[in-house]
């Protein structure tokens, strides 16, 4: 009976922590200025090739959704991966494909929006002979918005 | 107790249609062809001077997001407004500026991204003299992305 207090107050510093976490206390309006949000690093493993993925906006009080503008370089792809609640791709400049796992790889280019819906394995890149770049967007459930998966082959890239 | 199946059967065909609307059946993915998305139409009365808005991505199956290209002309700008969820603005071209209630206009330029809260009184535009183009992206609760107020003023809007 002692330890009750200390329970108490753990659940209830616990409770102010996710509170504080998960509201949007912001009341004023916030600038992210050009240039100001450096590549991520660390992302290697889940890519074939070079790939610079900058983000570009973060998911803040209530809302669930993030951006990052990812870009390929000729023959650079994304490992197979599926998203809890889709992903929107918004293709702004290049040239690349998109598949998903047992169907013909499509053309995506500059103005083409891709949506990529729950739970369906797919990748997208470049093509072989030219860079692309896209804006992504994905929201979170259960905190996670994607589940990486193996490399996509040499085979399955080229397969048209 | 003769209408019971009747209304038995009524509840079943909602909650199979609100279920129907409301999941990710989707297991194709999708893509909008660049051109192929027309600006909406009928949005004067929330705007002040020519503006364009040009639908981007819509939100589907459990996502809250969707997102539109906005132009405003120079001179041009929202009415006050706010976002149940908050919004992001990712700046494309131009010159603009965006302001909440009670502060200072600020400047936003290519590259910029701002962040609104949820519920901040809000309106964002061309500069006066430069057209300005951004990215809105904003997520629904309870079905709502936006609550519409009076028009920004002249006073206000040239207000630095």
């Amino acid at each position: 009976m002692k330890m009750t207090p200390y329970i108490l107050t753990l659940v209830c510093l616990f409770t102010t922590a996710y509170v504080q976490a998960n509201s949007d206390n912001e009341k004023t309006i916030s600038i992210q200025p050009n240039g100001s949000q450096l590549p991520m690093t660390g992302l290697e493993p889940y890519f074939t090739g070079p790939v610079r993925v900058e983000p570009v906006f973060q998911a803040k009080g209530e809302a669930k959704g993030a951006g990052a503008m990812v870009t390929f370089e000729p023959g650079s792809r994304t490992n197979w991966h599926t998203h809890p609640v889709g992903q929107t791709l918004i293709v702004t400049s290049g040239k690349g494909w998109v598949a998903q796992w047992g169907a013909q790889s499509q053309v995506i280019e500059p103005g083409d929006v891709v949506h990529i819906p729950a739970n369906v394995k797919h990748w997208h890149g470049a093509t072989d002979k030219t860079a692309m770049s896209h804006l992504a967007i994905q929201e979170s459930k259960n905190g996670k918005v994607v589940t990486w998966m193996e490399a996509v082959t040499e085979q399955q890239y080229i397969k048209k």
